[in-house]
């Protein structure tokens, strides 16, 4: 067994010390040391590593030393070597994010019964749980926020008066920054109770009540028709075998000439299943499409077709990093309230969603899209990156 | 019979007029009448609507009176009304473009060897077959193709030194743009020896054949390694069957780390093969793919990630545009020289194609792809819409 381990740290790049004190180091060890508190543990991993790994890791049972991102990120470079998967495998568990959250009433409620004051810990002031757009990557997490809505709403060619459906809107921030900012209507939809009266009071605070709508129900609730449809970090949550409803539901509600819409997720370049840590402990039924799955299964019944896809993999690879780091500042302060066992847990899960980012596991697409024959696309995608004031439509 | 054909030209908005005078108009008639000369015809035209139009057509057994593309546009139209289909697929002969020759050495032949006089008649003067790129719809056809080439060098990001395969290069425009203005040495693949006559001739008479090769062979006779790999109007001859083993040579040829590229190529918004009339007498074995099938099965296999989609269909519309024009100003020396039956199934064969672009059933994708973690790629598309001055990179 010790050999077999010796092979694969020679991969890892990793110093591994077992509960004995025996160490095993590779020629080019990098800056981590896993530690393996018990033999159980060690045999689990090398059973069952996608589960076992982050289980052990978020009740102390491993411990990773030193950087762990780099840690991941060597783990993940080494399993897409294809000769050499176990060691590899075990850190498959990353291959998730950090959702806007669709999904059933159930797995919502348990992500975000956290409350909101957790994510005020190390989210943007305006709470959005979703991959920011980088103008400049020394811009801020909030001015990356902002300019990521922006970019949405350009898009989607928002005009003042138009209206739009948002499926899995979050604390609302998108919905209101349309409404604030581009003199939409808008009516988003969410099953998160928590983040719902969180958006209302804000669209309250902001007096865009009379044009901002927040509805309780997923998107099969989706009624009436709109100029444009968005879902930023819905897809993820839905479900394959629901993708056909939701190409429905964006072709009945769109207008049949001039809709269009956009779908921001994250996806894959291949097909495979979500690893199974992050599958049960935290996003249940959560999975990352290919664009072909997402376009083939969503768009192309409902007859819509794709004006124009972005990959924006290394903005969230950078927006994690804003996260992770904002995360391990208030680390004590969320020990505090909800013990180590959590803060490890989060901190893998942000670390190894970085990871996967960065290292092209998952990849984030932005896909916009209209009726097949509809002529008020403009001719260029130039007016998107205009400067920002030529776009205020207010 | 003559109860269905009301039924039909009540929707398709045409005037019809039968070989012994009877003249059926719907209400709201166009300004197209529709003239079958026998009842074969008719009836044959009735049983497969789609082979039997353009060859009636092309024979001159069928004539269109007046607003040939009005015609086949409303066509179209009135066919994507689902109830609705028997003329609607009459029109369907037109689901195919003007294409970049690959396939086989026939079939390319076949098309090319109407010999580079003919192409001149109604091309730009750089001999661009393939969907032109309009920074504004006023720009002419010329400037619109050199346009079209530094979007899609830009979408390449090439740098003086860099290598780049090109596979189907047509005229060897493409090739010769990117070895003359972007500093690159480019090794261009095709099997139309016409061309690559043409091709090498004019590479020697500019004083760039020591940076670029032509070489007769198509996608699977690729050799060697590049930074880039472009292919423009190639896709559309190479059959679903072959795209797996061009997912391989291209996964073959490009740098493991930096290697990117562009596929450019007719797609569809829905799987559907081409028309019969197409297929059999100007296109042998061409197929449109949706998007999603051209990335499943050509870039995914090969580990390759999207990195941008851009759909210019309304630029191929406007381009065909351009070349119906032109070959109508020309129709009277072509007539000389063909006859009138080729005139004729050309005439319709770009009407068609036009019709296609504009009411949808056709689209036109630029596909940029690179490997999945490469971090070279700029944060944001704006460098795609400096000023063209700024890009000269001699």
């Amino acid at each position: 067994m010790l050999e077999r381990l010796g092979r694969l740290l020679s991969r890892a790049r990793v110093r591994l010390v077992l509960w004995d004190g025996t160490a095993l180091t590779s020629p080019d060890a990098g800056a981590a040391t896993l530690v393996v508190r018990d033999r159980r543990t060690l045999m689990r991993i090398l059973w069952d590593p996608e589960l076992a790994f982050g289980d052990a890791y978020a009740d102390g049972r491993v411990e990773v030393r030193g950087d762990l991102l780099g840690f991941l990120e060597s783990s993940y470079v080494s399993w897409q070597d294809k000769p050499w998967r176990a060691l590899g495998r075990a850190a498959r568990f990353v291959g998730r994010r950090v959702g806007d959250l669709v999904g059933t009433r159930t797995d919502v409620q348990r992500h975000y019964d956290l409350g909101n004051d957790f994510y005020r810990l190390w989210l943007d002031d305006r709470l959005l749980y979703t991959c920011a757009y980088f103008e400049r990557p020394q811009a801020t997490l909030e001015e990356a926020q902002v300019a990521k809505m922006d970019h949405v709403c350009r898009k989607l060619r928002l005009r003042p008066g138009q209206t739009v459906i948002e499926a899995g809107c979050g604390w609302g921030a998108l919905a209101l920054h349309m409404a604030r900012n581009y003199g939409v209507r808008v009516r988003a939809y969410n099953i998160s109770r928590e983040q719902i009266r969180h958006a209302r009071a804000r669209a309250r605070a902001e007096g865009l009540d009379d044009r901002v709508e927040f509805v309780d129900a997923d998107f099969r609730g989706i009624e009436g028709t709109a100029d444009a449809f968005v879902s930023v970090g819905m897809l993820e949550h839905v479900g394959l075998a629901n993708y056909a409803a939701l190409g429905a539901v964006i072709d009945r509600c769109l207008d049949p000439v001039r809709g269009r819409g956009l779908l921001h997720f994250i996806g894959r370049d291949h097909m495979r299943p979500l690893n199974a840590w992050i599958r049960r402990r935290i996003f249940p039924g959560a999975y990352a499409p290919t664009l072909a799955q997402a376009v083939e299964r969503v768009l192309e019944p409902a007859a819509l077709s794709v004006l124009d896809v972005e990959n924006l993999r290394r903005h969230y690879a950078l927006t994690l990093d804003h996260w992770r780091r904002r995360f391990e500042s208030a680390a004590g302060h969320v020990t505090a309230h909800f013990g180590e066992r959590f803060v490890r847990t989060w901190r893998l899960y942000l670390a190894g969603s970085q990871a996967a980012f960065s290292t092209g596991v998952l990849q984030l697409f932005q896909v916009t899209f209209g009726r097949s024959a509809d002529d008020a696309q403009p001719w260029t995608r130039a007016s998107l990156y205009r400067e920002r004031d030529e776009h205020a439509a207010l």
